[in-house]
């Protein structure tokens, strides 16, 4: 038998519920059938809120030279944001995104046979991850007509281009899984692009022109493409989102996009992310850090379940994803153990041990 | 009895479905009760795509200053957007929203008591209409790496200071229709003010302080102000959308907002909005020029009968609008004659004479 291989794995819970569901995620990896042959180590890591107000930063070098340097991988739980403006003060991960040039944040939103009230909703939002007004490059100037503050937007050809390039690719490998499960009644993979070219025709059109390019490409010449104006794309989110496979978008709508297709599937709980480079992924549950149920031991581990299976399958381990899917998906089908979000009565360490007696 | 009011109306029907909409919005004007005493007279105006290709300019000058110089409102349909770039081709409704100084984006979303699914919704967007990214400053450069372009999006203290107030204004206005009906179960308007502070903290910042700061105004003692990162914003949208009220926004929040905000009432088809400056007001339905039925004769004329009624309601009509809005519900529960956006099969003319017969 081949040596097992062995990941390295950052652990930054962050604030808030992110220390309630981190340690969760962990435990899904340590708890993986020895068959699949892979080895863990975990390395605690320092970010968020609580961090800046100890350090006086929220992202320590320590923890990004870590994550450079010693790690395959890293589970990102949530930050605070202060709820007033505090000098100095900015978010780590859209600053960690950006120094491990993480440039493709994946998020699936999808219902189980048990929660689809009818709809089956199977897609994936594709959102470019390190440019657009994340780039923050802000500045306010005081006129006799009181403070005006402007922010860039930027979108270039080349992050657009990677950004679409890994939609094409991620609408292949989903077209693969359903081919193999032989269950799908998509024939066609398809790429939905998202914009605003009609207000926004240099940067949001030059967007819209390189995923077009993009997704040209001989290899995605399965892959049905089309796009949607931002605004129209969250009502047809609302009104058919199971006519969605794969939706790229620039970073803030990715970020809006996914909150709302979040909704759709009953709890934000439940939505995982990947935050995506070359070689290196940060699975991230798409919830916040929840300070209205924290220290309650009610928070929803399902979000980071997910997004270790998602970290998994960007590091090439897919057969371990699919099992982690797979007892995700059973505990929410049995319906036996969920937290209040999903209308549950369920501990987080209840849901963990009904997924773990799964795996 | 008193002389009249007589108002004088610019009809813009643009492209599209705009052609088959506003010629309804023209006729229930002329069909108001002659009790209200008011007359109406109307001026054609030009905009759109067609006149573009027509004449190189989506909005003619002579459109601009006839709104200026002769009307007291406007009623505005529809406009395509090029389905690839066309030089010179700029979205005359965003021109109009500028030069007209119309900073109020007003996008009322309710549910009667016949298509509430159970969850009533009575809700308004209260969109910024004059800067953030709509200001469409944008430059691109070539790299060595490929193109990059950049969009300015611009918040003033000015913008912001004002749309709050008016946001404000709405709430106490909205409570006082609530009293007078003494039907609601709300006990206190609520104004929600939207933005991403957490990431632009310069620009969305300086959109929550001023926000804050004018609905702390004395007059606004009776409002509860909340707010909501734009991404969570959404995400309670489609949770729970009942507990809103006012909801307020920079301008490209607000244009996605609103059409999410369409979504949980059906169809867009409903929609009405208004653009709203100091004593003057165009009204337009928040769908657009909808390609796909265009020339049916099966467009929905309700979001354009509404934002007739909302257009009145900002030229001070108050009695003429509720009149309006009164038909327009009686039409929808009794849902004898639905388009077939709302899963009916008549036509523009058969609920514009419903309507009609309810005035
Ligand atoms: C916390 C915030 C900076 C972040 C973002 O906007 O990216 C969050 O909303 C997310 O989606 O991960
Ligand atoms: C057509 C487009 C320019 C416009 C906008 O973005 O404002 C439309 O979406 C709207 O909401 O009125």
């Amino acid at each position: 038998m081949a040596a097992a291989r062995t990941l390295r794995i950052g652990l930054i819970p962050g604030d808030g519920i992110g220390r309630e569901v981190i340690p969760a995620g962990r435990r899904i990896l340590e708890s993986l059938p020895a068959s699949l042959n892979l080895k863990f180590s975990f390395v605690d890591l320092e970010a968020g809120y609580e961090t800046f107000q100890k350090t006086g930063t929220a992202l320590p070098d320590k923890t990004v030279d870590i994550l450079k340097n010693e790690c395959d991988g890293a589970l990102f739980g949530a930050v605070s944001s202060p709820s007033t403006k505090v000098a100095g003060y900015s978010s780590p991960i859209v600053a960690l995104r950006k120094k491990l040039d993480l440039y493709a944040n994946v998020r699936p939103v999808k219902t189980t046979a048990g929660n689809s009230n009818g709809k089956p909703i199977d897609l994936v939002i594709v959102r470019e991850n390190t440019e657009d007004l994340y780039v923050k490059e802000e500045r306010t100037i005081d006129t006799p007509n009181g403070k005006v503050a402007e922010a860039i937007k930027r979108i270039s050809e080349h992050a657009s281009f990677r950004i679409s390039k890994i939609a094409g690719e991620i609408a292949l490998s989903r077209q693969n899984i359903r081919d193999a499960a032989g269950t799908s009644t998509r024939n066609q993979p398809m790429v939905t692009i998202t914009h605003k070219s009609n207000v926004l025709s240099q940067t949001d059109g030059l967007f819209r022109e390189t995923a077009r390019r993009a997704l040209a490409a001989e290899k995605f010449s399965s892959v049905f493409v089309e796009e949607q104006i931002v605004d129209s794309m969250v009502y047809k989110l609302f009104r058919q989102p199971e006519f969605y496979d794969v939706i790229v978008a620039p970073n803030l709508y990715g970020d809006i996009l996914s909150d709302g297709a979040a909704a759709l599937v009953g709890s934000l709980g439940l939505v995982p992310s990947a935050n995506v480079g070359d070689g290196f992924a940060i699975g991230e549950p798409c919830h916040g850090s929840a300070p209205d149920i924290e220290g309650k031991g009610i928070s929803n581990p399902i979000a980071t379940i997910r997004s270790v299976a998602l970290m998994l399958e960007f590091l090439g381990e897919m057969n371990a994803a699919a099992k982690i899917y797979a007892a995700v998906d059973g505990n929410l089908d049995a319906a036996q153990f969920l937290t209040p979000d999903m209308g549950g009565k369920a501990t987080t360490q209840q849901v963990l041990e009904d997924v773990l007696k799964r795996l």
